[in-house]
Order: structure tokens, then C-alpha cells, then sequence
């Protein structure tokens, strides 16, 4: 089955990708009779000025690679292929004779025998002219390091690297020779290994070949052929340790012990975010226990393989000039910014030991009850926390109709938090008491559910700052009404727990005396309807807001539980005053 | 079935993530007692030169959001929570706290209701104990435009350019109400609408939801749930119209008609980089297509949805002061370039109408041929190609055994070509006529196979410049050997059509008249016995160097293919030489 793509025709990817990159970078232009070779748009200044040119490409679906990288102080010009194809020779030779100059050009070639082949042939037409011009192979990989053959390890990332220097070493005025020589030098220098998840697929095809679930791919190149070996997944912290000891052990890095290394992290095209920061980490983690020095690193897609999930790493052994080249500005629009490896060991000294996630002590704080009052406040919440307990299976029943079924569990869960804490709750000081509640629901209930609770008992208890008259639980109630509602976005008729405090804020605002046995009665009446008459309303929040109206015909459970503790706590305070 | 994925346990995937960024980039650090707060490594400077902290941060799994944008510039610090889950408010808080100030803070909330509850709550108790805080909401996506629902839009990635945007106020010492009022402003003026190919997958779990092959999800969030509505997939230039009618159809874009377009587009996590580049391109059709001003683009990762396979774009209506607040510095890692709209419409005249690919038109060129001995060459020629056409089915299998199956008839291609442009060729310049034949098989056979030949024919002209002697053939052969094994790299004994060419190169050099029947006839056998001599060689390069030796049992195609196209020469010189 193949792999859907945000293409236009299969036929059409190379050239519509190319014209995308130069509709939108104005450093860019097309050749002015080729559209498969772009060039930088000064490259006619760049040539007078005597700076030697860079060419480099081959097979599209690299991208960035080569193209990304056109720009000053990188590359003059990159010429495209095909997907996973050798562009023709008489197209490379049309990127070496506009760009012809006195001074004469490095074309970069990642080593692959089409490629090889056809950059040749443009490379001695173009010297048969009178061209200058040296051929630069790039072959890095390692995954085949000690195989005999004659073709020489495959051109991977390396190149990306190599191609930078040489870009910093034309702006620095340097010559054909010095540059085409350096590059050589560090393509000995450098080793990279590829490994794989997922293969990547060719536009209009299904993935290029089968990798079980539980494997992986080790040693794979950049054209979606299988690698050298196949091996069982492991985590992050084992595939970091088995890349990076072949290519630490390998003959280009041991070669120059004395060097600081450079590392490139590079994303063969899918690889996420998020698992490109592990795999940051467990290079860190990984250098750290080598004591190895790094003098840069990098992360990101240099040269991808389509959309390969895959990544590869490139190490380079550094010297004081290579690393002055490579943090030299360019504006190619793909080459990224280096984080310095001298960061790696101020790391340890700054991680803390362990998150400190501890509820929160809170002190007595606000207006002070009498004790018969306080007592009263301690019969009310129990009261409460046993009916959402009792209540427990008829509230999941209700939000089983609607939402996630969990209401009554998460309610009665906090209850019973509630009721452990017992000893250690402020119950004289409703101030303290309403955020300890506050972080009980925030800690033991967490989530959207938590939080509303956390949110409401927080705003109430800043009623209770300066008095604690029984209006001061009224008014706790309204600003914790207000702050749910800001932040919750909720309103009256939204079919959530918001119907029920607003019909009894509503009520109380109207001043009746919370003395008065009637008034109490009628609140837990004015609560429980209110929460019924949540079964006829549409959701226009809260948990039921995404379900299909149809299945809305029971109550909401969050106004319900609402109601049943505000009907708990409306009984308790009557059977105090009828005493 | 689980995705594969890059991780170590599912529970660590957000730390590890964490450490590996704050192992890496020099400019974060933790917060002093949170491990899922970053912040940046001088913001107690940054603090107590009375500067604006700006916060911000949500369910992990959106990277780099929120924490790729923390540098100077840009956030002061962020609060990452589960994947896809909200922080508890703890964290907030404590991240509130750390960064306490006089100056205040801007607190980001992407539109989640979790979120907004618990950066709420957080932000409730900083402000109790006397904290300056504002909170701004950033509720961008238009998915759900024309839907009633108080929660609100969706935030999507419009909040990286808002808080971009409010970096650089802070910078410019901006205040705390100028900046989270700008803010609240420019939220106002964006609009982002998310496509999506395949949906993403938690840690160790399946694709969150079956989006079958030929549908695309429209209308997206960034928490993997399924969209507004599900459509049939179609080409990019189809896909972005779409989203982008609706885009530009909002009434957050269309309320401000008169100020130019900033258009983010955003890879929500495993697009290729070629797709990407394809998509940038229909964006400027669009947008040319509708006489848009656009005043910045942007592409990349913003803000992901793991390895979601999808986009969103995203619109600003721009002003002068926006322009110049995004343009500003920041060395916050994922903050990338922006490309200047203005490029967009120099494009077109830079634009060749078509590719200039036809056959290069070949000069005569250096010494000439007497016309006997031009005739001679063209039957030669002839007869080369006859053999090779009659060999055809011979070669293929030869080749099958061990490659692709295809030397005969590439080979049998090439010849009818060459037969075909009989009249076209220069004969009598030999320069010329290899020149030609290369460009033949260059543009007929293209591949490997092509640039082979073309290169030792290409090379050989270079042997006729200033003679034309029979001799010079001989030299011809041996610059064209030494050009193909410097790019082709196979050696005499690594099983090529090297093997064939070398012997002949081999006994040529020793000097014998090539007027001599018994030569030119021992040439013939030479090439022959060197070729069956391949039978017996281990491949090191070329088509059988990927093959297991065991299927290695016949000569090399190409070293056959050589043989016979030498032996048909040797014929027919040695029929002239006998009349």
C-alpha cells in the first residue's frame, strides 16, 4: 500500500519541491536553462570576485541536502537528480560552465557510482574546455567499514559538514587547492552510521522493504536499501551506546585520538521531536562516560532519506581551523546552529537531584473561627465527602452517558483523601482550609476535574482573609463561581457543574439569612434542580461538549456531584440549627 | 501495533527529552527544584534588569514547543507537563516564582481547558501573594470557526509567533500590560487550520485513531484527535487551497483586510523535508493567485504533534511593528529564519519556461580522417553496434544471473541509437564522433551503465585533438580505461568490463602494428578470454558487487558486452586488411 505524501504527481516531486525552495528564498534562483540546478542568486558577483564556486548534489530526496545548503558561505550551486537518482551529466556540466571562474570549483560528490560517474564526465568536459576544476568524493560511511570493496564506503552526512569548511575557506579567499586538499583531509576524518526503524518509501510506493515490529535496521545508507545488519530494537540509551562505539572505534575517528570531536545528530526524515531531545541526551550521556571531548555538536536534518524514521551520526575529528570554519556565518537557510560541546560538562553540577512535587505545607493563615464553628465547618465537609462517596456509582453512570465515565470515581476518591487528612487540616481557619482542600483536589484528583475543584476552593478562600462571618462563605463561593468560569470558560446553561453554583450564588446573593432554616432547605433544593435541569441543555463545554447531543438526555454528573455535596452540607447545617 | 519510536521507558519520555536539551544547549537550565521547568540560564539577570518574564508551556509532546523557544528574546521559561497532558499548577507555580519580578510576567496559555485551569490556578495564587501576572490565552484555530462552544478555538501554533512577538517587547522594555495586551491583540488576527495524512501515537502505543488510505483528516488539533472532517486525499495543490480558502476566510484574517499576511506553515512532526518543499511552493501559487501581500514566511517544526504525519498553516495580519518585533534576534534553538514575502514575486521572471535538455550539438573538432580510413571507422561502428544488437538476449541473461537483467538490452539500445544517427555523426573527425557516441549513450542509456560508456568515449576524444593515426585509437582506449577506473573505481580482477578493456590496453601497449592480421586478431581473442576470465573473479565493484558470490558463476555482462563489440571490430578491420 503506498504511503500517502503532500505531493502533487509522483513525477512532478523533484521539480515542484525545487521551485517551492526558490519561490520562497530570494537567495536563490534557477539556472537560466536548467531547472534541476540551482544556484545562489549572486552567484555572477561571487565569481568576479575570484571566490572559488562549490558545487555539490546528486539523488533528490536528501533534502536539505544539497539545496538547503546553497547560500553564502556554503554552497555556489547544487544540481538535483531524480529521487534516489544520479542527475545527467550535461546537467552538472551546465552548473560548472555558468559558474565558470578563473579561480575554479570544488564539486562534492557523495560517493555512489552513478554519481561518481556523472560528475565525472561533467568534471573532465569541462576541464577538456580549459575549466578548473577539482572532484571532491565524500565517503564517510562506516557500516561496512572492514567489507572489501572497491567502490569505497558510501557518502552520508559527512558531506554536510565538509561542504561548510569549505564554504567558511572561499570566503576566506582560500584557493581551489587549499580547499579541494582540506575537504580530503577530513573526509578521512570523519565516520557516520545510519540506523532505522522504519524504511522510507519512494512517492507513490509502499515502504521500500519490511522491518518487523521489534527490530531495527543498522548500517543503512541514505536510499532506502536495507543496512548491514538487522537487530532487535532496544531502547534510546542502547542504540546511542551500539552506534557510537563502531563509529568511536572506527579508523577515521581513532586515527587522530588527540582531536576534539565534532558530532552531527542528523534526522533521516521522521524521526519526532520529542525522540530527537532523547537521543540528544543519551549522546551527551554517552560522551560523558567516555570522557571524550567535544568541541561541537549538532542536531537536526541535514540529509534525509525521504521519509525514513531513521537517524544517523556523524562524528569528525576537529582541529582549531575546522571549527572556526564551521561557525562561520552563512545564510543557507538549512545550516543550523551549534550547541558547544564545553556545555556538556557544566551539565551535571545544574540538574537537580530530584523534582520536589511534595503537597504544598500550608500555614494558618486568614480569619479565625470560634470552635462551634469550626466543628460546624468539619461536620459540613464530612457530610459531603460521604454523600459523594455513597453517590459514587450513580455519578459514573451519569457521565457514562456523556463523557469518560469517571466522575463518581474521581469525586469519591477526593472525598476520601479528604477525610484521611483530617488531622492535618486548618479547620478553624477557613483561609488555610480552602487551599488545603484546594491542593487534596489538585494532588489526589489532578486533571481538568482537579483543577476546577483546585480552582474554585483557591479563589473561595481568599473570602477569608480578613473575616469569617457566614456572608464570607457566601461571597468564597461567587468569586470561586468567577474564577471557574474565567478560566473554565464555562456559563449558566452549559450543561456543567457551573448550573448549580450559579442557581445557588444567584439565590444567596439575594440576601436571605443563612440562620434562617428555610433559606438552607431551599439552597440544597435550588442546587438539585438546577443539576436536573442540566439534562435538557446542550453542552456547550466541559467534558460532554465533543459527545453527539443525542446521547445527552441524563443530567450532567459534574452538576450533580455539585448538587449532592451542596445538599449534604445544606442538611448538616439544619440538623445544627433545628438542635 | 505499537510505533516503533526512539525512547527509552514510555513513562521517561519527557524527561529524557528535557535532558537532552538542557545537556546540550548551554542556555537552559532547570529549575532549581523541577525537573519539568526549564528556564533560561540568565534569567535572574534577566529578572532583576526589570525585564518582562514571559512563560509558557502545556502537554509535552508539541516540541519544540514551548521549550526550544526559551532564549534570549523569547521565553524566559517553560512548564512542560505529561505528554499531551496539562502541568499540574504546582509546577506553574513554582516556575512563577522562581521568575518573580517587579517588573510582572506573561503567562501563555494554549486553549486547552486543562491548561487554562491549571496555569489559572497557579497564576490565582501568585497574584494572592502579591505577584504580577497576566495571563494570556492564545485561541487560534478556525477548525471549528462557525461551531458554538465556549471553550473557545484551539491553540495552535500562532502562539510561537505571538510569543515571538512579545520576546522582543520585552526586550525593548516593553511593560507588562503593553505586552500581554499586544498579545491578547494579535491573537486576534491569527487563524490556523491543521491537514493530516496519518495521525500520531503515544509511546508504546498504535496510531491514535485509523485514518484509511485515500482520506486526509482536515480541521485537526494537536493532541492527535481525529478532525472537523474527514476528506479524500488530494494533490498538494489541492490541499492547500483548501486550507487555505478557509484561512484566509476567517474573520480573524478577514478583519483586518488592509495589512499584509504572515504565513507560518507547520510540520506537525514526520513530514519530509521534500514534501515541506512542495508545500512551501503551492502556498506562493496561492497566495500569487490571490494577489495576497505577504510580509514574512515561515516553515518547520513549531509545534508538533509527535510524529503526527500532518501540517497547519497559520495567518497573521501583519503590521509594521509585528514585522519588526519577529525579525528581531533570539537564540532560542528552534526559532528559525524567516523568508522576506517580498522574494515571492520577483519568482516568476526567474523562472525558466523550460528545461534546455536537448542533445548538445557537437562541433567538428580536431585532426581528420583520410575516407577510406573514415569509412572504415563508420563500418567498424556499424559492426560494433550489429553484434551488440545480435547479442542482446546473450548479455541479458548473463546480466540476470547476477544484476538486473538489463546489460543486453541497454547495450542493444545504445546500438540502435548509434545506428540510427548514422548521418548526424562526424566521421571523418574522430575528436568529434567518440564525443557524439558519448553523448548518445549519455542521454539513450542514462543510469550507470550509460555514464560508463559516455565517460571512455568522452575521455578517448581527447586522443585525436592533433592526430589521427592508428595509434591513437590505441592511446584513445587507454585514457578512456584510466578515466572510467578513476570515477567507475574498478579495478583489473574486481569482475567489470575493465577486465576486458585492460587486457586489450595491456597487450596494445606493447607496441605491435595494428596493420598486422595476426594482432588485430589476437586483440579480438584477448578481449575474449579476459572476459570469460570473469566467470571466475569475486565482484568488488560494479552491478555484482551487492550480490552474493554464490549466484557468481558466469562472466560479467559488461566485461562480454566489451568483448563483443571489440571482437566485431577486430573482424571487421582485419576483412579490410585481408581484401
Amino acid at each position: 500500500m503506498a504511503t500517502k505524501k503532500f505531493i502533487n504527481e509522483p513525477d512532478s516531486v523533484v521539480d515542484d519541491a525545487l521551485q517551492g525552495l526558490v519561490k520562497t528564498n530570494r537567495n536563490l534562483r534557477f539556472h537560466p536553462s536548467c531547472k534541476r540546478v540551482l544556484l545562489r542568486i549572486d552567484y555572477g558577483e561571487h565569481v568576479a570576485n575570484g571566490k572559488i564556486v562549490l558545487l555539490a548534489g546528486g539523488g533528490s530526496g536528501h533534502e536539505p541536502f544539497a539545496i538547503g545548503f546553497i547560500g553564502k558561505g556554503l554552497l555556489t550551486g547544487a544540481i538535483c537528480g531524480d529521487v534516489f537518482a544520479s542527475p545527467p551529466s550535461n546537467h552538472v556540466l551546465a552548473a560548472l560552465e555558468e559558474t565558470r571562474g578563473e579561480a575554479g570549483t570544488v564539486l562534492f560528490v557523495i560517493n555512489y557510482t552513478g554519481d561518481r560517474l556523472n560528475f565525472g564526465l561533467a568534471a573532465e568536459k569541462f576541464k577538456k574546455s580549459g575549466g578548473k576544476v577539482r572532484v571532491v568524493v565524500i565517503a564517510d560511511d562506516i557500516a561496512l567499514e572492514n567489507v572489501e570493496n572497491r567502490i569505497g564506503s558510501r557518502g552520508l552526512a559527512a558531506a554536510t559538514l565538509i561542504m561548510k569548511v569549505a564554504g567558511a575557506m572561499t570566503e576566506a579567499g582560500k584557493s581551489l587547492d587549499e580547499i579541494a586538499d582540506y575537504a580530503e583531509k577530513l573526509n578521512g576524518r570523519c565516520a557516520t552510521l545510519g540506523v532505522s526503524l522504519y524504511p522510507c518509501s519512494l512517492p507513490n510506493r509502499p515502504p521500500m522493504f519490511e522491518l518487523e515490529q521489534g527490530k531495527m535496521e543498522v548500517g543503512l545508507g541514505i536510499h532506502g536499501e536495507p543496512g548491514k545488519s538487522r537487530e532487535d530494537l532496544r531502547p534510546a540509551r542502547g542504540i546511542i551506546p551500539l552506534m557510537m562505539d563502531t563509529i568511536i572505534g572506527s579508523q577515521a575517528v581513532t586515527n587522530h585520538q588527540n582531536h576534539p570531536l565534532i558530532l552531527l545528530l542528523n534526522n533521516l526524515g521522521s524521526v519526532s521531536q520529542i525522540e530527537m531531545g532523547i537521543l540528544r541526551g543519551e549522546i551527551v550521556n554517552y560522551i560523558m562516560d567516555l570522557k571524550q571531548e567535544v568541541s561541537l555538536f549538532y542536531q537536526g536534518t541535514f540529509m534525509s532519506s525521504l521519509d525514513g524514521k531513521g537517524i544517523s551520526i556523524t562524528a569528525m575529528r576537529a582541529d582549531d581551523q575546522v571549527i572556526k570554519y564551521l561557525e562561520f556565518a552563512t545564510d543557507a537557510e538549512a545550516w543550523p546552529r551549534a550547541f558547544p560541546g564545553s556545555a556538556f560538562n557544566s551539565f551535571e553540577q545544574r540538574l537537580p537531584d530530584r523534582v520536589e512535587d511534595e503537597k504544598q505545607m500550608i500555614e494558618r493563615k486568614g480569619a479565625t473561627l470560634r470552635k462551634e464553628e469550626a466543628d460546624l465547618v468539619k461536620k459540613c465537609v464530612q457530610s459531603a465527602c460521604h454523600a459523594l462517596i455513597e453517590k459514587r456509582d450513580f455519578l459514573n453512570d451519569l457521565d457514562g452517558a456523556a463523557g469518560d465515565g469517571d466522575c463518581g470515581q474521581t469525586m469519591a476518591h477526593a472525598a476520601k483523601c479528604i477525610l484521611e487528612a483530617n488531622e492535618s487540616l486548618h479547620w478553624q481557619n477557613p483561609a488555610s482550609l480552602l487551599s488545603q482542600l484546594a491542593a487534596i483536589f489538585q494532588e489526589t484528583v489532578g486533571g481538568t476535574g482537579g483543577a476546577i475543584y483546585a480552582l474554585l476552593l483557591e479563589a473561595a478562600s481568599g473570602s477569608f482573609e480578613e473575616s469569617a462571618h457566614p456572608e464570607n462563605w457566601s461571597h468564597g463561593l461567587e468569586i470561586g463561581l468567577k474564577a471557574i468560569t474565567e478560566y473554565g470558560r464555562a456559563q449558566p446553561g452549559d450543561r456543567t457543574m457551573v448550573d448549580t453554583l450559579h442557581a445557588v450564588v444567584d439565590y444567596m446573593k439575594r440576601g436571605s439569612s443563612f440562620t434562617n432554616s428555610q433559606t438552607i432547605k431551599e439552597i440544597g433544593e435550588i442546587a438539585k434542580k438546577a443539576a436536573e435541569s442540566t439534562a435538557t441543555m446542550k453542552a456547550s463545554a466541559g467534558r460532554a461538549s465533543y459527545t453527539a447531543e443525542a446521547v445527552q438526555t441524563k443530567p450532567d454528573a459534574g452538576a450533580m456531584a455539585a448538587s449532592i455535596w451542596i445538599g449534604a452540607i445544606c442538611q448538616k447545617i439544619n440538623g445544627q440549627i433545628s438542635k
